[in-house]
């Protein structure tokens, strides 16, 4: 079992994914929001690469049953009935529902990585469920971090450092690449205390600023659902 | 002051450079070849983005005036004078010459950055005269890490990050965006014994296998020359 990480999707083309088991974080917010979403009840999340596509998308689906969600520059389209908080996304808003999700950083980077055998969407919220899961299947993981802006972030980065180093003590066998190693080395020094952390990267500041403190707060929260979300054939659904 | 690191020179575009200072990594082996060559008497180093452009300009250049070096996937380039090796650019071979210089990573990271205001070269070699000139223009800074093909490469990080740490010691006010922080903290965890930290990583080892054993344990040392290269209208010349 090999284990890459790659510190941004600009680090890999599309076909780079092709037969790949693949995990993508993106941990303010997209990947803590799919995961509640799921957990909360929501029939599907598709992921879209742009916000046209994702209009396109909804206009093609049964009225009351699709709501469309997702954020620009942290703050929810407009037009869109839900914004990019995990909080929103509560059983009786989402329940049943597809969700069509656009977001800056997570929904791109899934749709990038489509072409993955296996594609999961890990945050700190599943980060247990996702380690068994790969553990399980014993196969070659590349674990995305969607960064920001398509740049490097902490928090998915030591997000992804948290995921290898569960794996390492499931199977010590395991082979890092050098960026695997980095990130394990990366949570080691940041990843004590995930709030503290998480209120500390520019994009927990931002966040911080703009009122989205309830968020940083419960997407700091370490394995607390137990969700184990998978994209096949343009949707994620729970396994 | 304000520090930041690229982990990739893919992290930006060429307009991102435009009046800044900046400071462009390449560990193995660009960098170092550069400030070793320049230390031995070479005029000026031209980098260059591509193969075909070296050759394009050292043909408009004065015969045996001009070398032509660097390396394709780590080995000589057929019809160029010299590889990529620091070792041999000897005062012998380079003295009063100018060499055209294309590398995969470090030349090319150069060439993206031109439209830097100051643009320096570094290396652990020169690390230390590196700071005191970043530290005594008391401005704001990017580093470049080269990386490999783009993609992140730990050598050049825990350079990044080494440099980062020293311009603290110097200015303890210096604010970090968060990839510096990051940096810094790889340097701490890999950055103790240079030489067995690059004898580990993925492009230490492919030297190692192709018999620059050497190369590696030279490009290990630090602070042994003081040479600043500064690139200036399409030159790097010593300052």
């Amino acid at each position: 079992m090999k284990i890459n990480v790659l510190f941004s999707p600009l680090f890999a083309d599309e076909l780079y994914f092709t037969g790949r088991t693949s995990v993508v974080i993106d941990v303010l917010r997209a990947s803590s929001t799919i995961v509640t979403a799921l957990t909360n009840g929501a029939r599907e999340i598709i992921p879209v690469g742009t916000v046209e596509f994702a209009v396109k998308v909804s206009g093609g689906m049964f009225g009351g049953q699709t709501l469309l969600g997702g954020e620009r520059n942290t703050k929810k389209i407009e037009g869109f009935a839900l914004g990019n908080s995990p909080l929103e996304y509560t059983p009786e808003v989402v329940n049943n529902k597809s969700i069509v999700f656009f977001t800056t950083n997570g929904s791109k980077a899934i749709v990038k990585a489509k072409f993955s055998t296996n594609l999961y969407v890990c945050s700190f919220l599943n980060l247990p469920s996702i380690t068994n899961k790969i553990a399980g299947m014993n196969q070659d993981v590349v674990i995305i971090c969607s960064g920001r802006a398509n740049n490097f972030s902490l928090e998915d980065s030591v997000c992804a450092g948290r995921l290898v180093a569960e794996l390492l003590k499931l199977n010590e066998n395991a082979e890092l690449t050098e960026t695997a190693s980095a990130a394990v080395s990366l949570n080691k020094s940041y990843g004590k205390t995930i709030s503290k952390m998480l209120a500390q990267t520019e994009h927990g500041k931002l966040l911080l600023e703009n009122g989205f403190a309830d968020d940083v707060k419960y997407c700091s929260k370490y394995g607390t659902l137990e969700a184990v979300p998978a994209f096949n054939s343009g949707v994620i659904k729970l396994l």
